[in-house]
């Protein structure tokens, strides 16, 4: 079973995330354990203090080393894993679907969520495995983010999605952008479902969302197609998309 | 005051972080007023179906337009406002900080979140204002990317941030990742604070920090030197940077 602490200062912003749908039923599977810790119990004063002023002035707060290192330490201490330790934080690697399936093999990880403060930098130097961003946008805590990263690690896990929903999920693992889904009813307000979806036909079917998925990916992200195993046949599609685009201009 | 709603099929996995911190807090204000509903109160079938198989076959389910037409429409009859209609989706563009700003200046924004299923493409293509998409890793739906979106819009509104709050997070407005910060104790474990930081010179400490900061973006995220303001000062420092690590190696 996988376990993973979260180290935060608002564990009830786990709640509804922890219990609901996928991550939920992981849970009640026993494939993951999922904890919010309050790192406030791990402070060393009898206020519960676990931030001060900064150093060299400016405004704002930074987060005390103690409470958060005795905090990690305690979770170590009960468990004969080595868990990575993750700061969520604007200032670490980008979080991506390949960091998901490395993380995805870990035994043990300890998130810490720091809320609009910073980390006195000695938890980054000196206690931390891994600094992680979810993407360059400013957000109020590093708790969103530390689910977000647990929501994608936890639904790679064996045993954890049914085969009801991998099947859509899975063809993101073609590189590409995901080709249009249409379902009932086949006309809706005078906008019909494609003709060839409704044919019967499954090898042309497959050629069409193939190609779908190229030209949706070319148009939207053409990022990802230097990422992606493409076939010849591939290849000339999308030389064929490019020529006609350019005598379009 | 800005309107948020969020359609949704787990309503339940907003309310903690709906309720904690920033968002809570923005909300008793009276500056923002974020809600959660269920789209499947809006399904015409009587066992409030939402989904059914994709036309052309293959796996997963795919969720049907009526019930999020209905839903978006009804929320737009009871307003006055343009809402900005925004699907949650992996082919959507990229979310960013200029994205949070300029959602910022809106009136009234309505999230879809789809669950681990595909969305009939009509509703792509006749329904939403905008497709959005929070980084390149699968998720089981829509609704944590909603809220990170959410987080990072709201945080701009004005009022919303106290004083003890922006100066902090005000330092990502430079365009750089943030330089070191420290609190109490001057030394932790042996690992000392930076001498310049206790010196009280705060020319020298604001150059300081700066430096760090353009260091710290050259080391891990050159990416973002391109897009930022630099003096002729952060150039010349970062051209010596560059010297050392070649001379180094």
């Amino acid at each position: 079973m996988m376990k993973v602490d979260v180290l935060t200062l608002f564990p009830e912003m786990m709640d509804g995330v922890f219990r609901a749908s996928i991550l939920g039923k992981a849970q009640e599977k026993g494939i993951v354990s999922l904890n919010a810790i309050n790192f406030r119990e791990y402070s060393n004063s009898k206020h519960g203090t676990v931030d001060d002023t900064p150093y060299g002035g400016g405004g704002g707060m930074v987060l005390k080393p103690e409470p958060i290192f005795s905090a990690v330490e305690d979770l170590v201490s009960r468990t004969s894993t080595t868990p990575r330790i993750i700061l969520m934080c604007p200032q670490g690697d980008t979080f991506t679907q390949r960091k998901a399936e490395e993380f995805a093999k870990e035994e043990h990880l300890i998130f810490i969520c720091g809320h609009y403060e910073g980390y006195d930098e000695r938890i980054r130097e000196h206690l931390v495995t891994d600094e992680l961003s979810i993407g360059d946008y400013v957000l109020t805590g590093g708790e969103l983010p530390a689910m977000v990263a647990i929501d994608s690690i936890v639904r790679l896990l064996p045993g954890v999605l049914g085969n009801e929903t991998s099947a859509v999920t899975d063809s993101f693992s073609t590189g590409l952008l995901e080709y249009p889904h249409y379902t009932r009813p086949a006309e809706f307000r005078g906008w019909k479902v494609p003709d060839i979806l409704l044919s019967g036909h499954h090898a042309n079917i497959e050629l069409w969302r193939r190609e779908q998925a190229l030209k949706r990916t070319l148009e939207r992200r053409p990022d990802l197609l230097d990422k992606v195993e493409l076939t010849d046949q591939d290849r000339q599609f999308l030389k064929q998309l490019q020529n006609e685009r350019e005598s379009g201009r």
